[in-house]
């Protein structure tokens, strides 16, 4: 007797433009969004029985549809109105939806901003999911991909050494990552607005970033996590996941040159990975 | 008072060839390893006290080291022997070794396989998870992103309609995906040839993806990760994440041409994305 | 007073899937289709007249329109039909199609062979290019991104050592790439068989790979360019592009392991870059 | 009788890090190099004569070894002094290196920009490419894959109509471009700042993609290259790519709303692709 024990299904990347043109300058939003649901579609799956199973088709259109009423404010908003939307079918048990914003900002001019024209600020993906079930909705916002570094007071000293160590030590190593963050917020978040929110937590982290002496990519997780948590009381709850993307020092001494902390190989693979989250305590 | 919730680091894609030379015919194993450990390593993020923080560097070097002597047979095994060792360390509470295989084949030519060429059999990547704790070990095998498409018997009909849904009803529907899945292996497995099971698994999802008659892709989830249970003792679980990367009918009309199901637009973006585990009952 | 030097247009990145289902067991052909012309297009580009300027999309709509009727034998035969089409508009000079060909083959069973699924077959792309002018057709088939190693009778010796050079000579270095190779037929493959003949020019080119002796990926061109030319006569040149994916050997000593030429770390960058065309001499 | 009838070889991805932390506040250079040689190597191809190859590998080295010291100000200084040491090579006749150049940014903090802390400016990748023969050297910048958009003044009318056609006429699409340009400097470049003289460029790109109506993809290309070589007398050419990223309108009337250009789904492909030179006038 087999057991359908966990399921999920949705629509993934609907990509959609929308372009306020009625507006002087134009407003832009560009979103890629995924729909999952869970909830007791067994039958769907092990009968075959598709009267439960709303089309992922159907999601896509409805995404689309809403968006013209709906997508006004902030990506969380339009979040939550989908989640709910999609949260109220039968049997659906949990809808999530997950955005990704790609930021345009109006293009800069010999005449100042253009109204019309747009480039893509690239360096990084604005994420928001929101999560509706019965019991409530859960909100998070992220910042995904962003590339950043430390040339300076990033150490990694003290850690064990094995058979199969021989890592230096390190008091100046060139610290970059890929920074990906999601942050939940809590209760205080109500009457807030998610847009200034995300840009005061996304200035949180890079001055947390900046400021700190790092120990380890661990110990900068938990510095620039708790930096989130003491100054966005919004903030019950923050996840990171930082690839150390590792720079190496090239040996130049075959060359009869010195290399003190100059000249570096980056490097994509192998990488560290160091993942943690940290949440307001009780 | 912020609490660390959680935390997991370890060292991603480590890159590994092993060309076994001193055979003939030369034999090669291609491997790419994620180690990732979880445990009390609280005063490392809280306390930036490195005393218990195993180097990823450490990581990638016992791999490499551990390669020449224990990396003889399956992947399985190997994985094994990397996810005790680093489950031994203090403080570590699981370490998972999660490997990739990428599969060469001795290279035919007109004198038939040459001994000492090959070519990589790139329809899919074989992956294996071994997870080691104090309570013992888990161990997963898998296939990531193999392309398998039904031109026939795969229909999507009887779906709720609502005010956003466009999608007609489909009796022969092309049904493609990227087809991920990974089973997790029970007590039956012990004296199992790993490599002799991971073929017979693949050659049965083959099998039942061909053979039956698709309500959707949920239905076929069901239908593949049942036959796997069935046939195969040695499996627990299996998990499958299916895209549903859609081939849209061409309207050859203003061409003044019919299409009856013959010519298709393949898509990318968006895509259905379902996604089940299918386990033993008890 | 400033001049358009050269221009060129056309639709990149068409998807098609012909399915034809009315056979028993369906066939299937999955490709990719750029459409590029050139010619006389001077008042599209600085005048913004547009009444010479086939609209890309109109391209694309054609490929599905001829694919219909066109699209039944060797890819580089549809490839002609369309670049012909292209060709014959006003102040077109050539119009090129390249094709990139997704191989499926029908799904392995316990009954045999699927009559209606099937596995795609991604060890390489299979690519054809046709080009039209007024002075006829040039026709080029080719493979890309076939993935080749040699693990025996690969050298690299008495290259010349100046203040930068560190390399060791070596006598059995792997040598690794990923194999993109474009041959050009000449007036001998009318009446070919399109695709027989690909399938035999990829099989001498694995034959030449695997069988030399390999001095360098320069010399490793030049033997099998030189094979695929002796051996087919309807072929006049061909292209090949290497990247030399390096494969460095472990330095396990300080873990007090010999590692004769058999633990490897695989790399993606840098890579050597080797190109060269070989053609048959007159 | 064979030819070698081209060949041409090097190093790609190079990835170089150069850290000025002598300084306050740091200085940071993160860049890509690709170093590819053309000659009369063919011993090399024909006979498996190392004597004259240069090995890549040395040419890596040289790369780190030159960053030291030559290394310090614009990319295109750094790729001159490269590509005349490998020129100077015996047999070489030219030597062309490509440089990629990743933009780090000081990271904004409370207390301004943070000395020794930074992120990636990922908007688009600033280009290089020397070439050096006996004759002298050709110098390009440019810009790879800006993002931009224009939602007003985009037009594409009175583009011929035949039996495939089926693209209406729009006064007011959306035109969105991935935008790389690369542009050879002449002789008025002499004693030009080249970090400028890449601002200044990219300013005027920005301010002419902006500023003009677009009756085409094509005429933008014009309007953009003229405008660069009307305000930049150091500009001797200049190229363009730029993929058409469609946005279609969605049809939003079965959901019982308008959409009067203002809902759009983006997509990646099929694309439009439009290319051309614009070159200064005798």
């Amino acid at each position: 007797m087999n057991v359908l024990e966990w399921n999920r299904y949705g629509k993934a990347r609907v990509r959609l433009l929308k372009a306020r043109r009625a507006r002087q300058p134009h407003e832009l939003v560009d979103l890629t969004i995924d729909v999952q649901v869970e909830g007791a579609f067994e039958p769907v799956y092990t009968e075959g029985d598709n009267r439960l199973c709303l089309a992922t088709d159907t999601m896509k259109n409805t995404v689309y549809a809403f968006a013209r009423e709906h997508l006004v404010g902030p990506v969380e908003s339009f979040g939550l109105v989908l989640a709910r939307h999609f949260a109220a079918f039968d049997q659906c048990e949990s809808a999530r939806v997950s955005i990704d914003e790609h930021r345009w900002v109006r293009m800069p001019t010999d005449d100042g901003e253009a109204p019309d024209a747009f480039l893509r600020s690239a360096d990084f993906t604005r994420t928001a999911t929101v999560t509706a079930t019965s019991d409530g909705v859960a909100i998070e916002a992220g910042i995904r991909d962003l590339a950043v570094m430390k040339t300076g007071r990033s150490a990694f000293r003290g850690f064990p050494r094995d058979d199969y160590t021989t890592l230096p030590e390190a008091d100046d190593r060139i610290m970059a990552t890929l920074l990906t963050a999601s942050w939940r917020y809590g209760e205080a978040v109500h009457g807030a607005n998610f847009d200034e929110l995300f840009d005061a937590v996304g200035e949180t982290i890079l001055d947390a970033f900046a400021d700190h002496d790092s120990a380890s990519v661990q110990a900068s997780i938990w510095v620039v996590g708790r930096a989130v948590l003491e100054r966005h009381p919004e903030v019950d709850e923050i996840r990171m996941t930082l690839p150390n993307l590792h720079h190496w020092l090239v040996d130049l001494s075959p060359f009869g040159q010195p290399n003190e902390g100059e000249i570096f190989v980056a490097t994509r693979e192998p990488f560290g990975l160091i993942e943690a989250t940290v949440r307001r305590g009780d």
